[in-house]
C-alpha cells in the first residue's frame, strides 16, 4: 500500500465547478484519471460527428438535460442520471436538442471523433 | 464497425431504477461493463472495511446522499456529483453516516474488498 502523494489528492472533484469553468460545447475536460483512463465532462449542445473508436467502449453519464445517442440502426436517448456504453467499434453520433452535460470515460488520449470518421458529412470541431 | 447486438442494448440504463431494485447495503450490481471493467450502482450505509486494491484505482461517484472515504491520512468528505479515485494500492475505508447512493468503477471481476484486507479488524461481508 501506498500513501496518497499530496494533500489536493485527497479531494473529491465536483462536477458541476468543474462544468462550470466553461461554456465551450464538445470540450471534455479531464477532471479525473482512472485505470489509464480519463474522466471528462462535457457541456454538448447540437449534433457531434458521427465516429467510431475501433479500440475503446465509450461511456456516456448524462448529468443534466437530454442528449441522443445516434446508431445506425437506432437512437438511444438520455436524460439525468442515465448511462450508456457505446460498444467498440460502433458508428454513433451524439446529439443535444439543448444544452446538456454529460460524464465521459475513455482511455487516455483518446481523440475524441475516434481513429475514423465515418459520416460522409465531416465538421471542423 | 459493428451492429449493437440486439434491441435491448440500445436501452440507456437509468441508475435511479437500478438502485431502486436493491434495499442492501454495500452489495454493488453491474449495471453495465466498460473496457473490461463493471460499471455499478450501490447504497452504502455505515462503515465498510479497511482495504486496498493492488492492482486497481477505485473509482466513487456520489449519486445521493454524502459518503467518507477514509484514508490513512485524512478524509474524503463526497455530496452527489462529487467524484473520487482511490488510487491502486491506497488503503481506504468508504463510510457513510446515513444511507447514500454511489456509482463504482472496477475491473470486472474485483473483489470489493481488494486483495488484501489491511484492517486489524475484519468483517464478515
Amino acid at each position: 500500500m501506498i500513501s496518497m502523494e499530496s494533500d489536493s489528492s485527497r479531494r473529491a472533484v465536483n462536477l458541476a465547478d468543474k462544468l462550470s469553468q466553461s461554456d465551450d460545447h464538445w470540450s471534455p475536460r479531464t477532471v479525473a484519471q482512472f485505470n489509464g483512463h480519463d474522466v471528462m465532462v462535457a457541456k454538448v449542445k447540437g449534433e457531434f460527428v458521427w465516429h467510431h473508436h475501433s479500440d475503446t467502449d465509450d461511456l456516456f453519464l448524462v448529468l443534466s438535460g437530454r442528449i441522443t445517442i445516434r446508431l445506425r440502426d437506432g437512437d438511444v436517448e438520455m436524460g439525468p442520471g442515465e448511462l450508456f456504453v457505446v460498444p467498440v467499434g460502433v458508428e454513433h453520433q451524439p446529439f443535444a436538442a439543448n444544452e446538456a452535460e454529460v460524464l465521459l470515460i475513455e482511455p487516455t488520449g483518446t481523440p475524441n471523433t475516434g481513429d475514423e470518421i465515418t459520416a460522409a458529412r465531416r465538421i471542423v470541431i
